[in-house]
């Protein structure tokens, strides 16, 4: 991993342009989990691989992971990113949005470098489902009509791509067999879909220990799991809350409080935990087709973790 | 060209969420001069080849022009484009931030298929200057010390860049040599250069044609070839008066007309369409590396014709 962010400092960098460095810098250095970057590594390890491609792409995945943070934060208003202000908040929207597309065209860069086009496809691919995904959730979060089939779309752009893709590409840098590819590919995603999961859960409930304030997604009316299994069993007068609160955006003082009181009563920030736990099973579950190594157990670990949070 | 436009509509779809194809519709389809892909076709058929990936590597530049200019549109927070309002506008400034973001996945998506690693890198290469130069325009743009050197690299970046690889793209499809493609990139280059000079040139002058208001870069304290060249000449009181308008920002009303009486009186409105021509020479000189070809004539025909609206 020191390798990994010694090819992020060095590649961030700009000739002409000081504002690149200084911007990614405060994201960069934040002290994000490195989740991202790890699985490539772990995944190229756990194949018997030392290939420096795969710090390379594990520096890829990241940067393709901190433009989306930059232009995440300008599309939701954000002010606060791990405990600390947002980039678009320090400087402005325009820089995180240039600064974005430099990332994003770095990473295009560094993954050119490792000479396969296969992973090349593989993360564009992942890049496109991950606008995609938002796109999707700017049109479809405000609408009660969203149910947990869009929902899942919506998370597997927003974080289960980028982890399925920084699992598969590190698979690809050690000529993992189809069969170990579709293993990475499977457990990448389940990941991802766990990991989004307990933080929509934790937005209503968790600690403010991960940087965000409780009830964001409910102010920015976004659909996510707890509330679509609270519309689907809404009464008549409870269904009209959602519709003021979510579709309408009328939010008014105790509006929070009342969206916690229904979730609390048709038991749907439970549903949400076991469903995320559900996930974390089928992601150590798609670890068995893949060759038995410690590394193999920390991904395990890495799976009961991100859930782990929720208990 | 038909063939690209074809590309074009099928690759802007998108399954899952119809916003994409809508915004991107709007802005492809209001008739612009795909004068980039144009540039592509024309590189590969004037060295022999009619080769389908030049097609997709036509529409591919296309996109990322497309996904550069919404979020150009943001960050300049601008209204009008080809004489239609902006997607920004139109829809929102999220929209134009992910539909761009997904664009630029497409075209790297579709690049990828073309097989070819020089392709992605050279793609790759043009948008990160791309946006490096975006980035130095907006912290390099509002301060006077900004000299020709800056604004060749900003205009590199925001024209240029993509000029030149879409015709080296070309170029790579077609097996040029070497020397082939040093002119292919030479021109591109040029050609773009004079490009953005005459834009710049016309948005203190030009009719109203381009869908652009004149002034518009005055009014976003742009420092352009026209404004350098009058700073560089300023005399004391002169000199107060650029600090106030484009340094501080403080406009009033009748400034825009004192800015173009001052760059009459220096002549740097005529040095800039000079300055515009030498390139345009630069660009049709770059053409005697290549065949003789019907097709190298309408090059020249081009590069004569992007300076013509100056006269």
């Amino acid at each position: 991993m020191e390798a990994v962010n010694a090819v992020i400092r060095e590649r961030m960098a700009s000739r002409h342009a000081p504002r690149i460095p200084e911007v990614t810098a405060h994201l960069v250095e934040a002290g994000g989990k490195r989740l991202r970057p790890m699985l490539t590594l772990a995944a190229a390890k756990l194949l018997g691989s030392d290939d420096i491609r795969a710090v390379k792409l594990a520096a890829t995945v990241e940067f393709i992971h901190t433009a989306t943070l930059l232009h995440d934060d300008v599309v939701d208003e954000s002010t606060k990113r791990r405990g600390r202000p947002t980039a678009n908040l320090l400087w402005d929207n325009k820089s995180s949005v240039l600064v974005g597309d430099y990332l994003l065209a770095r990473a295009f860069q560094l993954m050119t470098e490792c000479g396969s086009l296969e992973v090349v496809t593989t993360l564009a691919n992942a890049s496109a489902v991950i606008s995609e995904g938002e796109v999707l959730q700017l049109t479809a979060a405000q609408s009660l009509e969203t149910g947990t089939e869009i929902y899942l779309n919506v998370i597997r752009g927003k974080t289960a791509a980028l982890f399925s893709a920084a699992c598969e590409v590190g698979g690809m840098v050690a000529n993992a067999t189809p069969a170990q590819q579709a293993a990475l590919f499977a457990y990448g995603d389940a990941l991802g879909i766990a990991f989004q999961m307990a933080d929509d859960l934790l937005d209503y409930g968790g600690t403010s220990a991960i940087g965000k304030n409780i009830g964001d997604d409910f102010r920015e009316r976004k659909l996510t799991l707890p509330v679509i299994l609270a519309v689907e069993k809404a009464d008549v007068e409870e269904r009209a809350f959602w519709t003021r609160v979510i579709e309408k955006g009328d939010q008014r003082e105790g509006d929070l409080e009342e969206a916690l009181r229904l979730m609390q009563k048709h038991g749907t920030l439970e549903a949400t935990r076991l469903e995320a736990h559900a996930w974390a099973d089928k992601a150590r579950a798609a670890l068995a087709d893949l060759p038995d190594h410690p590394l193999r157990g920390i991904l395990a670990d890495v799976a009961t973790y991100v859930v782990a949070r929720l208990t």
